[in-house]
């Protein structure tokens, strides 16, 4: 038995309700389009979810950002779509333009989905997260994810990302009971999908409800919040000890009914929460570890606009277990010398503030 | 001199606090392209801007809803645009596409803006208000609007609608001091925009900052709350008597900030905003009067999906000076007989509810 104390994780340490100082650090999209290594590996693939689904490529897009940079977490490389697409949904990434779906909007398409077998077409992801796990140092924690059901019923009824998702919102306002359907089996899959990442070795779970801010109250508490709560119960059962971050992104005053209502250990910000509210509504009043919420445009500018939100974050979030992150995915113009920058001000400032 | 009693005004009694039963309403884009008549008078138009600076067509569209739908408020048919246009900035609107402006991106761009004679050049708007206050039956209150500094500041640096404005964001990040003159020039011209409309007949004033929620909260306070509050006092000063709704669409928990800092009379909410939050921490806390927020999506839908938020809305706010509304504006495929329908469920609901 090895007895020698444990290597330092802070990733961890934080989502587990621990001071840490400086606060540990990772980034979405921290493996993408802003770093020369993955566009030169993107042009060689086929298409995006190739990337996805090829255990070599997805494990080196996983690590680019690790070789560079001192982050304490890793996220697996994949993408929410990956569960429309072992449903059977036809899914394309066009350049520049974002995702494509064949449509589901009737009962028959909801029917017609491959409800069995969905973990076995999965797998290459499991098979990427087994390798990350050995791969990674011992400080990096490996982080999993899933999109949301909220989130991927609104790409699959819709079709594509659009500003605010009318087709799903209407499919959803004019017959709940069907696109209850689709949500529960969603939920379902996702459920499956996150329990078989930890299975594979993920050590911590974001969950991303990155359409959350389009619904009105009434659905968001239907479509987001309730399907959590399942989601979360189930893991709960099957892995309590793997601490999940929730991102509901755009939820607005929503955060805190999320947080009252869904047994999550962190909440990941997006950039326009405020930091003094979320500070007492959510990590005081609800108990939960907070993560982010750093402008990627202050990132991608650089400079004082950098070093003044860096401040401000560390400052606002002094004294509580907070895990720095952007509050949305790295802009793909980036200067990779700017993610430099920003852990360097992090080292430096990061101990001052406490 | 007449002394026959004042006719009865829904709209300005709820907004200087008044408890009015049912609540009045009218609809942002109530006149706009769900109606055939505003799509029959906008096929013989050269532009969309030509529909706004010419007072026949303007009045026409403004009245076609009030023709229709026994509305308690009119608004002026115009758009956020024309001050950009009249501080010189070309602005086309492409079919399916929204507006295009030419891009003002460098303090040369800005300089050119011209400063002079921006009252003179949109004379034409003042002719179609007065036209309306004369046309109007007693009852419906004339509502003036303008777009507010940021959102027609995002516009002309975007040079186009987008779903997050990340050149204007990177703009006014990289370049504070810049961005910050853009928005002190715009402050200005909506001061004066706004004060000229009350003075040619306009009865209420809507303040829409569209695009408020893609602004974190350091940008909300310095690009969104301080010139509100500009405007507020220039107003307060030149006609107190006017009441105000402010529209920072998408602020969230921002809401909040904003009605502590801001004089207005009244705050519009968006569809995604929680009611009952909004009740306690808007209305009771800070003493605004609340409109909103009924999502479009269910008034396109109609049915038991319309009557069903109507009921919850209207519950919500009990006893309260409230107006009701839209969260986002009419959806163009909406059928007109929703509205209808809308307006007697709050004939009937609303009798009840009180």
């Amino acid at each position: 038995m090895d007895r020698s104390p444990a290597p330092r994780r802070p990733l961890l340490e934080a989502l587990r309700g621990r001071v840490v100082t400086p606060p540990p650090v990772w980034l979405m999209r921290q493996a993408g389009r802003y770093l020369p290594e993955y566009r030169a590996l993107r042009a060689r693939a086929r298409g995006f979810l190739e990337l996805c689904f090829d255990p070599d490529l997805a494990v080196e897009l996983s690590l680019q950002p690790i070789r560079r940079y001192p982050l304490d977490g890793a996220i697996l490389f994949s993408d929410i779509l990956v569960i429309p697409h072992a449903l059977g949904v036809r899914v394309r990434f066009v350049e520049g333009e974002g995702p494509r779906l064949d449509p589901v909007r009737s009962a028959e398409a909801i029917r017609r989905l491959r409800r069995e077998g969905v973990r076995e077409r999965l797998q290459p992801v499991f098979e990427t997260v087994r390798r990350l796990r050995e791969e990674l140092p011992a400080g990096v924690a490996l982080i999993g994810f899933s999109g949301m059901p909220w989130t991927l019923a609104a790409y699959m009824v819709e079709g594509a990302g659009t500003r605010e998702f009318l087709e799903a919102r209407r499919f959803a306002r004019a017959c709940p009971d069907l696109f209850g359907e689709l949500i529960d089996l969603l939920t379902q899959a996702v459920s499956d999908y996150l329990a078989a990442q930890v299975e594979a070795g993920a050590e911590v779970l974001q969950l991303f409800d990155s359409w959350a801010g389009v619904l009105p109250e009434d659905e968001f508490d239907r479509w987001v919040v309730a399907p959590a709560r399942r989601i979360l119960a189930d893991l709960g059962r099957r892995h309590p000890e793997v601490p999940v971050i929730a991102f509901p992104r755009g939820a607005g005053t929503g955060y805190r009914r999320f947080a009252e209502a869904v047994s999550v250990a962190a909440l990941a910000l997006d950039t326009t929460v405020s930091l003094p509210w979320a500070r007492r509504a959510l990590a005081l009043d609800c108990g939960k570890v907070l993560q982010g919420n750093l402008d990627p445009v202050a990132l991608a500018v650089g400079g004082a606009a950098l070093a003044g939100q860096v401040r401000r974050i560390l400052e606002t979030m002094q004294n509580l277990p907070f895990v720095f992150n952007l509050g949305h995915g790295v802009l793909p113009d980036t200067p990779p010398s700017h993610v430099a920058e920003l852990l360097s001000h992090l080292q430096s400032m990061g101990r001052c503030a406490n």
